[in-house]
């Protein structure tokens, strides 16, 4: 059932065993809106727990209570889940499973399946980050510094720090308002674009993987990283190096998992790739989506340029 | 003398014919600025020149209104000339030269030199831009698309797209501000970021002479460029690999001219570079500056690394 932001603030303010969580492979957004708002749910005595099918990455371990996130553990009962940023079930089973609660989705996918008992979703809001600042002013929560960070973070990573079409003027209202109350756009920032010495090792390798197709408008890169590594953070940033060659209307990452499993990455300026990945079992949003192919690299590499190739066509791109 | 924006406001109003500079090596900030006090005098029937000692760098031609700037020819008289974004009279020698007139400077360097007839100069401001902006809403001119783009541009590029220590709550207003006039962060972000596939090879080279020096805490790399090449759009975005180094606290860039004169660009996270620069002739900002070193690549690697070392341990970093 579809419900306003102030059914949402009063289905929080009448639960007292809320667990929270996200899809899996979690970005900036999912995991500062969590932290966000446990913080504002747990300073008013609440029970919250924060769990998640996954692990919290490197890079967003400076988050203010990352440390607090779990993976579920057998099953437990709570009066309410909130599933954060997530589009779609498949993204948050594990947690699903192991809660019996009412569940409620807040999102801003434009692809939302609606598949909780609840949902609110916004698709003009760049970032769950910013419904949930809406939400904390709607209740009146006290916004501390850390709780600005969180939401800072989730703002400007859903939005490349405010570079991609998703950034409205609300947008860098909502993170000006983050700042006074204590976000510091640089030091969140640098924790973003801190990278060990092998990672610029490794920007060397994808650059000579480098490959211009369809006239130039395609351009793909290959990134191999060992299994330990996680994924969510070297891709990030890799991706941009294609995708910011004059001329190049699709940019794709390929990372090879094993000879059956390739992940995909895509970024574009105008076309909906969005579409290419759910073709693929995957999803995303219009500039920037993801799947991964059951297929080798070799493989994967000729699937995903036949389709691309066919979605340029048919977009007149 | 100092002035206040409202005495800025009367000088420019009582002022019929107006010709704005910047400084040579143009940035994003001085150009926007220019392009967008420009049209707005321009729009209100005043005879306004747009003079600069140098080239607009190609990534910046699509700022509107950036093919009306000229080089100065020959002397010239006027009631104003308006100085921007420039803190020091080297930077702008050769139109103060051409043009008869009063010089007003307004700007936001900390280490402004106050070397004109009138100056109002707020080191709050992240960018010129935004000391524009506050202008044309007091002397209550509209704000044009164009002139929109020109300002965003102005600031976005100053404050390295909100991610620099002087992006503060006020800057992303008024970013959000010209948003809503028709400034489009994607588009604006987009015509910053592309870059000609030899971009993306010269930047192998670059990550191939990376150098880790004073165990750990300097990154240098070298870029050689054509002569002919312009030098602002290529260093920008090179020297952010070594900064974003873990560990680095300051990043050094090379830009070999002649077997007497070496660019040298720095980048800090804490280091005040300003007076690293400063050392050497230099200028800029506190983790944003650049010199120039009159000796050839090995010479001058030796000149910086030594005075950077000093003022690491003087430093206590
Ligand atoms: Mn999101
Ligand atoms: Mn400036």
């Amino acid at each position: 059932m579809e419900i306003s932001l102030r059914h949402v603030a009063n289905m929080l303010n009448e639960a007292e065993r809320i667990v929270i969580t996200a899809h899996i492979h979690p970005d900036g957004d999912s995991l500062g809106s969590m932290l966000a708002l446990y913080a504002s749910l747990a300073a008013q005595g609440k029970k919250v727990w924060l769990l998640l099918d996954d692990e919290v990455p490197a890079v967003y371990r400076f988050l203010p209570g990352a440390e607090l996130i779990r993976r579920p553990e057998g099953k437990m009962e709570a009066d309410l889940l909130v599933v954060l940023d997530a589009s779609d079930a498949d993204r948050v089973t594990a947690v699903v499973e192991a809660v019996r609660a009412k569940t409620l989705n807040i999102d801003h996918h434009i692809s939302n399946t609606k598949f909780t008992d609840y949902w609110y979703i916004d698709s003009q809001a760049a970032a769950t980050g910013e419904i949930i600042l809406d939400l904390l002013h709607l209740m009146k929560l006290e916004i501390t510094a850390d709780i600005a960070v969180n939401l800072f973070t989730a703002i400007a990573t859903d939005c490349g720090f405010f570079r991609y079409a998703n950034a409205s003027s609300a947008t860098l209202r909502h993170a000006a308002d983050l700042i006074d109350r204590g976000a510091r756009p640089h030091v969140i920032a640098e924790q973003l674009e801190t990278k060990p010495l092998a990672s610029i090792m490794t920007l060397r390798g994808v650059l000579d993987s480098l490959e211009i197709h369809a006239g130039g408008r395609i351009a793909t890169v290959t990134v191999y990283v060992d299994a330990a590594e996680n994924a969510a953070e070297t891709t990030e940033g890799y991706i941009n190096y294609p995708r910011n060659i004059e001329g190049v209307e699709l940019a794709v990452l390929f990372k090879p998992v094993d000879d059956n499993a390739t992940r995909v990455s895509f970024r574009s300026r105008r076309l909906d790739v969005a579409r290419l990945a759910l073709g693929f079992g995957g999803g995303g949003h219009a500039r920037a989506a993801g799947c991964t192919v059951a297929s080798g690299l070799a493989g994967a590499k000729e699937q995903i340029l036949r389709a691309a190739e066919r979605l340029l066509a048919e977009s007149g791109l």
